[in-house]
């Protein structure tokens, strides 16, 4: 028996491996595609979309009565393969492809058509019986079947990267908790401010992750709008009525996903404003990661020449050559990450802009950079909530005793002296080197010791009245 | 009388003209910042929104008993005038500053301030009778008030651009319309796809502006989340009780946008993700606007040697040296502008990163590039639908021609002959330069001339039924 | 007296008020293009540049014989004033245009044309005695006229913008000088690492910049290759044999720039690499001026509860709330500054992208976004010198008490006790709070006091010497 | 015999397979850091750059006498196996990590210390004799030996991408050459311009990728200046007198790369501008590779209803829907990687501009983004060589029948006739449908048919000659 079969398309014939699922055209496009090395294999979730959508499909084909019972049976068999994560293997070209993503979508019609010839008790390759094109491709064109798997992908990846938010949500949360009651000086622009506590700073990195939790799930919505049935290009030629709606009712009943069809199937084929969207909010989320890691190795330096007000838990010792030097590796390493995402935002709205007449040819790409992203920030945003916010301590006697020799407290005066007096005090006690307390009270004798302590309580200082007089 | 009046704060004194309605600290910060030469001024409705901000802010303090009535009504009366428009020319720091804004803050505190005396029938500078910091910025810091002023002036903004956009969707549905029966070949990556019409093309540019109305309406709304009575930092340190609330009511009703109470101040302080989300979704609204530009500009491309499938009105002489050249530029000046904001989005995004601990100190950059990208976008949107959409012609012989001589249309034959027959006919057409017809039915006589007749009649070639025997 | 006259060109007749001395196309391109607001005139050196092309275009042409001697000299008159500096109030078309700059190259030939008639004794618009096209665009193309007045212009800009970086870098060499006996903390990764003087970070600071000034020149080099004689495409169509080569040296010579020819004229004509590799740079410097800002802000964190190693020139009241407060307003405007620069890179890096076949037709607003940032980053430059740099004090006794208090000095033990011995008292001084002296010398006896003393003297710890036992 | 050896650090002791050559440092980097799941074994260019610096830090370590011979000839024993490209599956940390490249250096001082240890007959784990730290890192740190092999795996690359620049840059001029008489249309905002020739277009492709050829080199250049000897933060605290020289010096023979010691190590060690530098051009190459791909897929739009003026070589079926359709993949897939490599170069911006103080410890995703970059833009230069460039032929007939039957050419007349009337006669051919020919030889009889015949004759339109009467 040979260990090769011959398969052709219109461009002529090729040698096919016979052990492998795929055909002719995906094995043209890994000879073709050879950029970044990395296969589509390593993107499971989508290689399970096509799966919900090939199946999707073959039903509602067979509803419309464009395919028979038997090779509907066998798509259906080889796409709930896929489902289960079974032939990931077989998906071989590379994720930056041209072509619009056909290569990837034949490569899906490839394998479903042989693993359902097998099972149909024919060989591989005999496509009389169940063709990749004329059967598994049927009523769909790359440009309807191929975004819908990548929507389908992104919502389940979404999914997983709220969760990841919303557990380092609740982990800032949980130190805010603990740390309320540690005073703190707060600062703006670098420059000492006034007091609040250290659990209401870690309060509002919780807060803020909240936000970018509610931004996720707007956006995973407008991922679910998806064109199947619009064929080539949105008209919907050589599909059969009542297909789209059929395939779309299907594709959400099997992928348990509330996809919706678009009301505009030519746009749809085309517009690509929904991953600008997901793209952008993942920006925010970046942005914001990022800051909230900027801040933590920020309070975190020193230990000694720096603002030491808490602690990271040290992860690896921090220099080849300094000995006992601890860094705060894992928001460095959080940063970088935000960079990256960032970075792929400009590669998506590069190739959304790039998209022209009535399809983006440049989706694989986009492709390539949200899966990239949403795999990466995931996976450091639970780096970051496990090896590093869930052990950070205070330092709270040190944190407080800056703020009691600080100047940013004479702010606390400002309604009782007015603005120019207190400025005046805030001013001697820099050049001098005074405190507060020494020339308010004791020198200028502006208020008496008993109004200082009932302004400069840490409770007060925590939770500011307003005293004005 | 004197020319100058003498103003001093805590770094000394300085002489202020006497016909300057802003004092020493404005003088101050226009000589110090010199980056843009584009002053505060030239954004009437940022001034505006600090009239709403402070004649809240004013009445609010008395409510709580920290204002006197006097006061009070010289505050409300000037901040009257400036959302009136009067006294923009006092503005007159530039956009990009540092400090965080307090500059434009102390810029209003001060005009205000002086308005306000002189209509109490003081003199400008006699600040004993209403002060700048004690009065018209009470209860209030740089840190609440610019960023809110900010936001109602963004928020007027948004309207401004979503009224331009919806005229333009309804100018692209209006050409929608009128092409209706314009039979054209559709592309797909360049090539030669399957046949459309012209109107599907227009109402896909409508039906893709209609959803960027939507999410500019979506993340409008989350302009609306101040943090009055955050004072320096989110503590509320200064600010009576209860006077958030009562300012953010007063607010509301006077400007007339609903803007609502941040529930986290700390976070609401510093946190600058609504502006990511705004400048993440201008930059959708300009990858999709370059996108149509781009689309416009390849069909009117000709007239003779390029696609010349619809005609833009001509705007101006396209060359100096070529004579009757006509060219694009309307588009071409759009596609610019959405580089424009593209480029401010980036902006923006460097400058969200960089906020560090209670502040973030680059928000003036980020109001510089979120009022230049609003005002350039929606003046282009305008361009473009008055200058450009509503004047757009159709070739329709033309585009019929290029249908009925295409390859493309091949695929109508599909369901019929199947994938690999149909791929064969391309193939002899495109290297024998034969057309279809010629070879499906005169040559290899696969279809009936009434079969052909039906598949490829106008009606069916624009709204296709399935065929498939 | 009429207050207008008729011009017309092939789209038809408009009036012109007859003090201008732009005609009927640049009347067009200002009611055609309303998007930034800001006209060419805000770019006088765009406006002299012209003056030198058009001058030296006149001049070349006389000698291919194709323009008359009194043609000739009108247009040289005409190109003088615009050199200096006359006349730039009737350049009126926005910054941001369709039609690749043609309305600015029109605009420059129509003032020519009309300044020129009235030196002629003839009326404004009377172009049959000296035509914008035919005479004062001879042999010539927006095509090449525009990139070329375009890089005339940016090369002295990059002139002022360099001399800025030059003054910068001189000014941090001299803090450099001043504070080279300043002992203080080195820190990576905001930790503690080795000891360093503050002279040496400054002039690290100078050797930066001064980095920046060599990458400037070479691009400045890039700059000088132009298309003159390329006329619509690069193929010299209706331009006299020579005629490119004489002008160019004619350009030369008159504007003081070493201009030179480009090999290849197709290329040149559509090639925006220069354009490309000058905002790559300018985006570089922007980096690294906005690394030494947020160095700046951090070194003089505090006063009392952050690094305060240094002390900024006060430049203004700091807060409108806080009293007293002062802050890093210089540089925070820089980096403002710089954010807007390699947001305007993004533009023309789009920009670039964009261009198509025989031309790019975005170059408007890559000219756009490369003027501004010049001129910013020029502004923020000097401003940075004069209004912080030059100004900055230390705090050396505060710096070295850090030093001798951290637990970083003990890499210096290294060579002699090895890493691990080294990192165990490390350990333990982190632990308990004691000294490395107290551990090292007193505790564990692992050196003498003697020869503790010649290795933390204040000398070798600004001069290591190599001390291993 | 045990599986696994125990190994310690300052945090604690760990368990490591006794088949690894890594130890205690690098298994917590790779439990800690799961990023990407790009280990840095995938970069051996960057491991076989550790090979070369570690092995000449020993060497000049022995020459300041400061480690022995024995220990030396182990290093440099272990160190030829990293160049000879052995032992790289032994590097396992994850690209993008914190600690600024720690965690990579101390897996090459893990590996090359029991390649050694091994070599001179002791076992894995068995330090004492030869030391990760005290040993394989000895008058090194992080800071300088992670950047400066970073820097010469760096320049190899550049080496490998250049490469490829000129051998595509050569595939275009042979098309030059193959296209040299075939007249086709220029067009300029895509509009008929005037003619040229297919063979200036391809040779302009070529001119313009050998432009960046020039930048590349001049960027490799700025990489060759290192840092050794700098240590920690540049101060060389714990290297030996004269070592920065002698080891650059070993360097520089040993890995046949130019490298020179920066002036200022303090600056050198912090210091990211050659990577800005590097990028922003690679960015450059980036936008007009994409141009050109551009290009190539708007002149060979078609078949039959677009510009049809040349043919890519068909690589693979371009729909799984419509028969026969060829899709330009090449050229798209290379689009995409440019957008990639745009993308990548904001990561480097971000990453750059986040340095601070004394050391930028966002280099390690710097790495990420130029290793990924340079591969992928080399191996799309190559694919887009053999894959499309070499195979492309022209339709010449097309092509001139084109430039026959436009109104572009036109412009020839200008000189002759002027500019308007040259005008009137487009204007008319435009609304009539007439040819130039027809309106200015036969109805308007302004030139003779003999004198037509000289100015339209192919060569003229391919060399034009000055012809103005």
């Amino acid at each position: 028996m040979s260990s090769t079969r011959k398969e052709h398309d219109f461009l002529g014939e090729k040698e096919i491996p016979n052990d492998c699922y795929y055909g002719v055209q995906t094995l043209r496009a890994k000879e073709n595609f050879d950029i970044t090395g990395i296969p589509i294999s390593k993107e499971p979730l989508f290689i399970k979309a096509f799966g919900y959508v090939k199946k999707a499909a073959a039903m509602a084909n067979k509803e419309c009565g464009v395919l028979d019972a038997k090779v509907t049976e066998a798509i259906v068999y080889a796409s709930d393969k896929l489902i289960d994560g079974e032939y990931t293997d077989q998906f071989v070209s590379d994720l930056i492809q041209g072509g619009a993503g056909t290569s990837c979508n034949m490569n899906a019609n490839e394998v479903i058509a042989n693993i359902g010839l097998e099972h149909m008790g024919y060989k591989k390759g005999d496509y009389n019986h169940l063709h990749p094109n004329n059967h598994v491709n049927c009523s769909q064109s790359t440009n309807d079947a191929y975004p819908t798997a990548f929507r389908l992908a992104i919502y389940l990846k979404i999914d997983e990267f709220t969760d990841a938010l919303e557990k380092l949500q609740k982990a800032f949360f949980d130190k805010g908790q603990e740390f309320k009651d540690v005073l703190k000086m707060g600062r703006t622009q670098l420059q000492d401010a006034v007091p609040m506590t250290l659990g209401q700073e870690f309060n509002a990195f919780a807060t803020t992750i909240g936000e970018d939790v509610l931004r996720m799930r707007e956006v995973q919505q407008l991922i679910t709008e998806i064109n199947m049935g619009a064929t080539a290009i949105g008209t919907g030629v050589n599909a059969p009525k009542g297909y789209a709606e059929i395939c779309t009712k299907h594709l959400a009943e099997i992928s348990g996903i509330p996809v919706k069809l678009s009301p505009d199937l030519i746009e749809a084929t085309y517009d690509t404003g929904a991953y600008v969207q997901l793209s952008g909010t993942l920006k925010r989320c970046a942005v914001k990661l990022s800051k909230i890691c900027n801040d933590l190795r920020l309070l975190s330096s020193g230990p000694r020449c720096g603002l030491n007000e808490i602690n990271l838990p040290p992860m690896q010792p921090g220099s080849s050559i300094m000995p006992g030097k601890v860094n705060p590796v894992i928001p460095e390493a959080v940063n970088q990450t935000c960079f990256y995402v960032i970075g792929a935002d400009l590669t998506v709205t590069l190739a959304a802009e790039a998209g022209q007449l009535q399809l983006n040819v440049m989706e694989p790409v986009i492709g390539f950079a949200l899966f990239t992203s949403l795999e990466y920030i995931t996976r450091a945003s639970h780096m970051l909530r496990e090896k590093c916010v869930t052990g950070i301590t205070a330092n709270p006697e040190h944190t407080k005793e800056m703020v009691m020799h600080s100047i940013g407290i004479v702010t606390q005066l400002n309604p009782i002296l007015g603005y120019e007096e207190s400025a005046s005090i805030a001013k001697e006690a820099l050049k001098s080197g005074k405190s507060v307390h020494q020339i308010a009270v004791e020198e200028r004798k502006l208020i008496t010791q008993a109004k200082w302590d009932e302004i400069y309580s840490v409770d007060n200082l925590i939770h500011p009245k307003f005293i004005n007089q």
